[in-house]
């Protein structure tokens, strides 16, 4: 989706994948095929490019930081990549600019999830540190005797983990941020998100909060990304607790799921807006277009091949924007593709987008 | 665009034309090099592709029977691309159809030229009947001298020719329209379309004028269509005439220019229907996102490198849409970009629109 809103403004690609068979390679000007964690093939691909960018948070930290000191441009910037990729140090340092976090802890044995579980209670968290996504690296210890499972299932022997205290919240809310290389900032509007099995699956905006809290939450999401020094679009997932206060989850260091919406939904979307700001170009404004938007994920329901079914149906439905990725393979949880719908009426917009998204199917059984 | 749009519903594209150096090869998944009159280019084309479709209509329609003859879906036919190429043929196929047209008559000769200043007075129009646009191809003839002016200024000892009555029209207006393979049909709004130099320079969403003239607009548009078999998306160039009458001035058998707006301003655009339609899809709303759009183009001033200034200082104008071609030269009228602005006040989209167009230049000088 950068390489598409890269490409109504001119503004030419080249891709980096394992694959060439990836989506990116057919929406980007060039492709070259290569690990991204090589800093030869970043070299080959800084060659070709005026700045480097990046859509995923996975990337090693050090092979962009090889570039940086050769002089390419790589927005985010290395040092904000090694802050967020390690929860434990995005925690600390969300912390230490004096923003709110769930209580949290090292947990580098079994022993100190006992003090964990002593200090935090049941059900606490318990998380890998590195290459978390979806609930992929989160287990959730609800008793004494899942201390051992729980450490078992993430490999705590071999993946350094810490542990969390449980956050029993009304509401997960998500805030798109887009910091500019000038300074200059933006934000989008404050965002309800609905998770099933840990995967984002509805994203509505604007969330049904009051304006009090939207304000104190765009305060909270626009201070952490200061505090782990963001450049271009970052999404920062909040709890709304049951008592009405912020906390943050994480940062994203990167375009974001819960900011799919902003494409038809907002009159800049996040994509257009990133590359705005590591061009450094004027930021374009965030406001939604209709009174609201709705974002639902297709997700592949097995593994198989990626052959759609439904799209006639769903896009017989009115106000259907519907996106698909051209994965090569369907996966049980993969996201294969969007659909956004925007309406003055949230309930309209969620329901015709419910509608579209239960119509198309991935191998679904 | 096409491509760009196909791209968001996971629909690859292969395009075809005589550089590699062409914007199109930017956007879509592959990009054969070839002249798109040469049938074995376009067999080669067809046997990548599921459908054929076309986004100018100066291809061959020879050639694209050729494809048809072997089993190809071609949208527009053949056929329709044949009626439509032959502006004479056009307009009588639409006089046939019995809808309003400016008069018209054959004009293989000077002294047939003579007849039709008789029958229509001074000034008239002469014009090409093949591979005219933007004016090109077309001749005012002011006074008797002018005929022969005009004669060898289209070179009508080479190239066919025909002369239309002028019409006093008191404003141009446009149509898209977009009909499926499955002959569903959708309609755009009505468009006010300010020309500059014969060229296309100020589209208005929606036009100024009654909903009753709009209606027979919509109504004479949708016979046009039909009356050229048209598939697809096509554009609709109207007159309305100073007695509110409607006068079809022409056809595009293609995506149109006076279309571009729906991307931003409608809620499927001219792009994603056109795929829709030649797919068999279910087409999408047409209506506006807000209450007007503007679009206004962005043309080269003078031949030289296609390097675009003034971008910064247009993106800080709030709402731009700014979409730049890619086109690896600028040329005096070349259209190398677009703006697109929508707004509930129709006066703000054009003010804002219009601001930023006057500051992106190709070598203004």
């Amino acid at each position: 989706m950068l390489c598409q809103s890269a490409a109504q403004l001119g503004i030419r690609t080249t891709t980096v994948e394992r694959s060439s068979e990836c989506p990116a390679a057919t929406v980007s000007h060039t492709h070259q095929e290569g690990d991204w964690n090589d800093p030869a093939v970043l070299r080959r691909l800084a060659a070709e490019s005026d700045v480097v960018t990046l859509e995923n948070e996975f990337v090693h930290a050090d092979a962009l930081a090889t570039l940086e000191s050769e002089g390419v441009p790589v927005y985010p910037s290395s040092e904000c990549l090694r802050t967020i990729q390690d929860k434990l140090v995005q925690k600390r340092s969300l912390k230490t600019a004096g923003l709110p976090t769930p209580q949290f802890r090292d947990a580098s044995s079994q022993q100190e999830l006992e003090a964990a579980a002593k200090e935090y209670g049941y059900p606490f968290l318990l998380k890998r540190r590195r290459n978390g996504y979806d609930g992929k690296g989160n287990f959730t210890v609800n008793s004494p005797a899942e201390i051992e499972v729980g450490w078992n299932h993430l490999d705590g022997d071999n993946n350094p983990l810490f542990a969390e205290k449980f956050c029993d919240f009304q509401a997960e809310i998500a805030i798109m941020v887009c910091r500019s290389i000038t300074g200059e900032t933006v934000v989008y509007p404050v965002v309800e998100t609905i998770q099933r099995d840990h995967i984002c699956h509805i994203v509505k905006a604007p969330a049904r909060i009051s304006a009090a809290i939207a304000e104190s939450a765009i305060e909270i999401a626009e201070a952490a990304v200061s505090a782990v020094k963001g450049t271009g679009s970052l999404g920062v997932e909040l709890f709304l607790t049951k008592d009405d206060s912020i906390v943050v989850n994480e940062l994203a260091p990167r375009v974001h799921n819960s900011g799919h919406y902003t494409i038809e939904g907002c009159h800049t979307s996040q994509f257009e807006n990133h590359l705005r700001a590591i061009l450094g170009l004027p930021l374009g404004a965030t406001s939604l277009v209709k009174q609201s938007a709705v974002m639902i994920n297709i997700l592949g329901d097995s593994e198989g091949p990626s052959y759609p079914a439904g799209i006639p149906e769903a896009l017989a439905i009115e106000g259907i924007h519907l996106h698909l990725y051209g994965k090569d393979k369907s996966q049980s949880g993969r996201k294969m593709g969007h659909i956004t719908t925007i309406s003055d009426s949230i309930d309209e917009a969620l329901e015709n987008a419910q509608k579209a998204a239960k119509l198309i199917t991935f191998n679904r059984r």
